[in-house]
């Protein structure tokens, strides 16, 4: 099918698209950002990352207003119009992993200052950076509509599940052991869990890409999802 | 300003309404059904809630489809406009609403079997009818548009982030001091996490009935967002 735009329509689409790739490095950039303050315990960065956070809740508005005023003017439909959903889609998407970093970002100026051994917070840095990649790798395949892509990341949450539900109960016997600890830990179980929903946030963007792409409604039940622990923990004394 | 609109149109948009007042209901009465099995640790409720959470994605899944469908067809621009992505907005909150509901029944399964005593998951449990309470109010006054009674929970959402957080204090130090306690406590701590997140959707509910009402971009600045405690607790042994 070829659509023909007035040069005004395109650069008002051209612009959203702009914005919405830069509003995914954003993203990108304070998820990594988060995860490197949390593993070298850098207050400095870990303070830009929540002072940065505004700066995605106003691209997530900016992108709003533009895709409002898009269906408002140019009123599309077909492909033209899924395009403006998922843009509003992934802008929420976004906006939430920032939400995510920024909270992995405070609870690290917590945790830096009592954590007395690093060696489950360096496991949960790796996972951290496996949920990055999993960011990282579904933009990429958003911007080229790559829907292989997206599937491979969205089949490869449950790794990122497990990954979680494992140093969730590391973290539980930590407390247990080392009641001292028992306020870092939970800050850590908090910022484990934010990795894990950045990888659901991930799963949710392949589902987007799928919408946009097939136009086919977002039914898919996710690989993995909500996968609270409700295994407990115990520990001879 | 007087719209006129076709038969056919009106059934379409009265259609949506009608499942959007629906999809409320479902929401607020997962939640309520989420928080009465945990106060009175009733597994078969709370099993009840898991299953039912289906149902809150289909109707969002249905929501989304049929908006799409009505900017398809329609066409809508101004206040008609608004109303269609306001519906795609307040979908959206009531299915992580009803994700929210999900996941603290699924935690009560775990508590309900290991916690000793009762106090704070009453005080948490009070917490969460608090939550309850900003989500009825925002979604009667949805309904009713009204700004002022959405104003009113929007301002109220301070009281339950303070609550969030001195219950916060209190379970960790219940886990300090009773280190068996440790895994049914970090799960408390999610469930008033989560009931403190109902209370931020309450908020985003109210924003979307601004941006319905006045049409101005939703640029506020909640009340108390991410209000992470970052204080810490130490208690002499």
């Amino acid at each position: 099918m070829v659509v023909l735009h007035g040069k005004a329509e395109l650069s008002r689409r051209r612009a959203l698209e702009v914005d919405l790739a830069q509003m995914g490095a954003m993203a990108e950039k304070q998820l990594g950002d988060a995860i490197s303050a949390f593993e070298r315990r850098d207050m400095t960065l870990a303070d830009a990352v929540v002072a940065a956070d505004a700066q995605i809740d106003a691209a997530h508005h900016r992108i709003e207003r533009d895709a409002i005023a898009i269906l408002e003017t140019e009123q599309p439909s077909g492909a033209a119009l899924r395009e403006i959903i998922a843009s509003f889609k992934l802008a929420n998407e976004l906006e939430r992993v920032g939400d995510l970093a920024k909270n992995v970002a405070k609870r690290t100026l917590v945790v830096s200052q009592e954590l007395k051994t690093m060696s489950i917070a360096t496991a949960i840095g790796r996972m951290g950076r496996q949920s990055m990649r999993a960011l990282t790798d579904v933009l990429d395949a958003y911007v080229g509509r790559d829907m292989a892509a997206a599937q491979a990341v969205w089949s490869g949450d449950g790794n990122i599940d497990e990954l979680y539900n494992s140093l969730f109960q590391e973290t539980l016997v930590s407390m247990m052991r080392e009641p001292d600890q028992v306020s870092a830990c939970t800050h850590l179980v908090f910022i484990s869990k934010n990795f894990e929903r950045v990888g659901d946030h991930a799963t949710n963007i392949a589902e987007v890409l799928h919408f946009l792409v097939t136009g086919e409604p977002l039914t898919s039940v996710r690989p993995k999802g909500d996968e609270t622990p409700t295994t407990s923990v115990t520990i001879a004394n």
